[in-house]
């Protein structure tokens, strides 16, 4: 605290991002980081990259990227927003729809950082609950509200929800923006995309991050009506003209001409998944369905504290939420066969679950 | 404008940057580029970048970036802030120190990004007059201020001013922030990093788009006392965690690791700069003293807009504002020789200047 700071960043909470220690040895299945590596384009492209074109600013507007979006996603340019990352559209989409007089409606169990960009812009919100099986309940969303945002699949339960509840959640809310979170829908969930047309009060939010592998890159996008775009254009090209650089903008662009890689990989993953659960449920843990690159599970006997602290001995990272309702839970990210055995063999280990 | 947008967007009007058209044969004298490619070292980082750890999430804090800062610049780590551009570092700025009671004050011709960021956040601003020879007069910044900004050397003019008037700036104002915008420093101002120890309530920041030649990956970087980029980065991490991805932190590691790339190419573009004025003076133009790799400059007997068209006819393309006081002048980004020759033959041939 510091008599120069604007007074509304001194209750700031900052969002906490799961560590990135440098341990040798490290089975790190803390950040729903793909185990996989970029398509080997991506590296083609990298390694061909003329260095000195550097020197010249990057398109502000992306359009290649945008037009290889449009093309994969059969949409048109108009419809596709880019950004440094899914975390800097969703701040950007905070600034340009929910500053509103009514207060923003979130599930209580999200993506964190939700409450964080609310924060910080000084937009009220509201937080409703997930039912028993932590599932969100879009029918509890009440109408005149200042806009809703969650997660689709949710994180961190990883559950998703189907594209009739949606729907219907859209139908019956027309008049504010409904913002579906789509980080982790490649392994398992169902996109909103399809639903843009029909509805202009939908914004849709995507990553390279999970399923392309390029966490390293940031590059984020989202799909919706033109004239939400439009909104999104304008209020990045008041904060930062460029965010997306000239070799993430390659980078995704050769990614995205590999269809067949990125299918492979997403369905390697979801493989390891499902054998994951089956085997950690038999070692005693309840673990939500998911859709996602993770799984979160809870031992019947062990605290969420205790594990993750057994595994992190082990050099096994994962991630713990110290939050009410989830806090004996451990979200685990799907790595490689051989990083979930490395995990499984330490817990089967462990004197709670051995006996 | 749609229903959905916020309020606070609808009459937001966004930052224009300079053109990126792709044209073959253009002579871009535009944006301020720097006309020699980034550093060998820079090419040599990223052609050996193990592009399978783009699967993982940056370092959110850029440490390897910071310490690499830290030891060009004789700082520490906690002196030194870094992020997307310092298009980003300003905005973050602005939400940071300049959302206070009091307006902001900055001179009415520099930046035109700071309106934007100002207007985006709901902050109250004053602009202040530069003199007849279109130097900034600290002397006439009133004290009770919310801020203050301003560039050095200033943009579009190139004016530098001496450290002793941002010194007795710092003294008279010592409870407000001064943000020292230092773009373009490195082409022959004089830093203020070396007052930050001695004056808390400064901070400043700069870029590695234009000395450094790395305007295409999007690295801004700030000094101040630590507390000051505490606040920074509370901001940042409830903006967007990770900004500066990590090629872009890779290939500013490498431009550090070769300072005499970097002060040969500051050396040629300030000499090509200096002769360039000359004849350019001797054609009949009014030019700025520049401290900038940029100059500011107007014809004697040609408006701004008619040489802005002839030269674009003739492939060459410069900046014009279209705004009071500096309409009759073009901003000429220093090129190499042989761009310079290009626009300055170009010049001679104007009926208006051959005869």
């Amino acid at each position: 605290m510091n008599r120069f700071w604007s007074p509304a960043i001194r209750s700031l909470e900052p969002y906490t991002p799961g560590e990135q220690p440098r341990i040798e040895g490290l089975t790190k299945l803390n950040t729903n980081e793909n185990p996989y590596p970029p398509s080997p384009a991506v590296t083609d492209a990298l390694r061909h990259f003329p260095t000195d074109r550097l020197r010249l600013y990057p398109d502000p507007n992306a359009s290649r990227l945008k037009d290889a979006l449009a093309s994969t996603f059969s949409l048109t340019r108009e419809q596709i927003f880019v950004g440094n990352g899914s975390d800097e559209v969703l701040a950007l989409a905070f600034m340009a729809f929910f500053r509103q007089s009514r207060p923003l409606l979130m599930p209580n169990i999200s993506y964190s950082f939700y409450d964080v960009y609310a924060n910080l812009f000084g937009i009220e919100f509201r937080k409703l609950p997930l039912d028993d099986r932590f599932r969100i309940r879009l029918e509890d969303y009440p109408g005149n509200n200042g806009g809703i945002i969650f997660a689709n699949p949710n994180a961190p339960t990883g559950i998703a929800i189907g594209l009739d509840e949606i729907e219907a959640l859209l139908k019956r809310n027309s008049d504010s923006l409904v913002l579906v979170d789509e980080a982790y829908v490649d392994f398992g969930g169902e996109s909103a995309k399809t639903l843009i047309a029909a509805y202009p009060n939908l914004l849709v939010v995507q990553t390279f991050s999970k399923s392309r592998s390029l966490a390293g890159l940031r590059i984020g996008f989202a799909f919706g009506h033109p004239e939400l775009i439009d909104a999104l254009e304008r209020v990045k090209n008041s904060f930062n003209s460029y965010p997306l650089d000239m070799l993430a903008i390659e980078a995704a662009c050769a990614s995205l001409s590999e269809p067949e890689y990125f299918a492979q990989t997403c369905k390697r993953i979801i493989d390891t998944r499902d054998r994951s659960a089956k085997q950690l449920e038999a070692l005693g843990f309840v673990v939500l369905p998911s859709s996602t690159n993770f799984l979160f599970a809870r031992h019947q006997r062990i605290t969420g504290a205790q594990l993750m602290a057994y595994l992190r001995e082990r050099k096994i990272l994962v991630r713990h939420f110290g939050k009410p309702d989830i806090e004996d839970y451990l979200r685990i990210t799907v790595g490689t066969d051989e990083e979930m055995d490395r995990l499984l063999n330490a817990l089967e280990t462990h004197p709670e679950i051995a006996r």
